[in-house]
């Protein structure tokens, strides 16, 4: 296989959104990832908003449905999305939506039988952007965003390197996994039954930890199923109040967990990162 | 069975998607559609675009992927999407993805097994309308617009009912069904083997019989895989001609026959239909 073999390209806002298969070192298996290059990257390297997505996801659901290339191309922004775990038949997997392929929680996992394959911390933070930024035209300017699952990967990889990220946004997170259904139980099977090595991967807690400050938005729809059962936004409120963490969270009436929601507020997120990419 | 069934609602750029399920005598069977409800219609009327979409779609497509709500909610207009075809059990099928449920070409079928449930042209010009002018707070101003099958269906339907729409437009609209392999399947099965009765739904022979003019705006892509072999603009172009028809037709380079291409313009059609319906 090349080593970057393009499965699909499309023309959208006068850029490109395109679909790539590579061979990954950190996952040891093949993965699918999608970039929107803006029009502007024909002639100059633009800066990268890396996307997270949630459970069940892949690389798709957002450039599909989240109609973030119009801002993207005005802005002058490129967008990567990975898919949201390892893949393939020789990859772990299990029964559950919320475990195992489709559902990496973007760490590393330190037991079997996830650990071979499951590295997704190590693959959005270092591989992938090494790979992007050395065939795209792309800075080394980053920014991160993602939804519910993405959205605790964008925060909680923000908030361990903020060197590496310029700005960082999520819809609808999973702020305190360590405190909800589906963090138990992912972090029990990846992690182990030791709960302080989970707090490495709660945004609650790094936020608590945290000695340099990041420009951070999170948006929160209160008319969310999973609001009070996986997303406890408040929880995330009073630790950045209780460390003095600039964090603004808003709270959005009426709206729900799905990607209508995100495309609503898609375009302010854009001018966000765009602030300190620039 | 209620009249009309809510099955899912989401709040989307401060107004409403929402599906629904209803029983259609036209069709002899339930039935599907969403509507998406600007802000605007929670304190007066607004007038409505009608969204068909192409082959193998459901109302589910464009209300996912076109990001059309932003510029709905901006000047005011509703959206309505039905299904593309009669669905369920007791309803005709074929095997193809060209014929039968999912791609019920908007016409009334006259030969078995089509012509007991596939009435689409009945569907979206009568029924569906009355239906949704009485629930919902919408004006009787209606605009028309659609994609590839569609895109034909949009454009026959305003043209043989030049009262019924204020303005109608066209994604990569299939123009002359009766000289391309997809329109020839389906008006043999659904229409029969007389070609003189297919010219009903051509748009190419209604242009050039039209008496009254109406905006029309249409969009290819000249990436479309589809262009040469089922979609034949070319066609359109000279039938306007002839006729005297005013036609915009917009050929944009590099774009495919996919929703990124949808996307990229649909701002514009809104707007193109605003300055009818307002």
């Amino acid at each position: 296989m090349e080593p970057l073999e393009n499965i699909s390209r499309n023309r959208s806002f006068g850029g490109w959104h395109k679909q790539y298969r590579h061979r990954s070192d950190a996952l040891g298996c093949d993965m699918r990832f999608a970039i929107y290059l803006p029009p502007q990257a024909a002639t100059e390297p633009v800066p990268v908003l890396y996307w997270l997505s949630g459970l069940t996801c892949t690389d798709e659901n957002f450039m599909q449905k989240a109609g973030a290339q119009r801002m993207a191309a005005e802005l002058g922004i490129a967008i990567v999305a990975p898919d949201t775990s390892p893949r393939g038949e020789g990859v772990a997997d299990d029964d559950g939506y919320d475990l195992g392929q489709g559902a990496g929680f973007y760490l590393n996992a330190t037991r079997e039988p996830w650990a071979q394959h499951y590295r997704m911390e190590d693959y959005v933070l270092k591989e992938l952007p090494e790979l992007i930024e050395s065939v795209f035209p792309v800075t080394n300017k980053r920014a991160i965003s993602g939804h519910s699952m993405g959205g605790h990967g964008a925060l909680t990889l923000a908030l361990k390197n903020t060197g590496h990220f310029c700005s960082v946004s999520a819809f609808s997170p999973i702020v305190n996994p360590v405190n909800v259904p589906w963090g138990e139980k992912a972090f029990t099977a990846y992690l182990g039954d030791n709960r302080e090595a989970w707090k490495a991967y709660d945004s609650c807690e790094l936020i608590r930890q945290a000695k340099e400050h990041l420009p951070i938005l999170v948006d929160q729809g209160d008319g969310d199923d999973f609001l009070q059962s996986q997303l406890k936004p408040e929880n995330l409120v009073a630790a950045a109040k209780a460390s003095g963490y600039p964090l603004q969270l808003r709270m959005q009436e009426g709206y729900d967990h799905s990607y209508y929601f995100i495309a609503s507020f898609i375009e302010e997120h854009l001018r966000f990162h765009s602030r300190y990419l620039s």
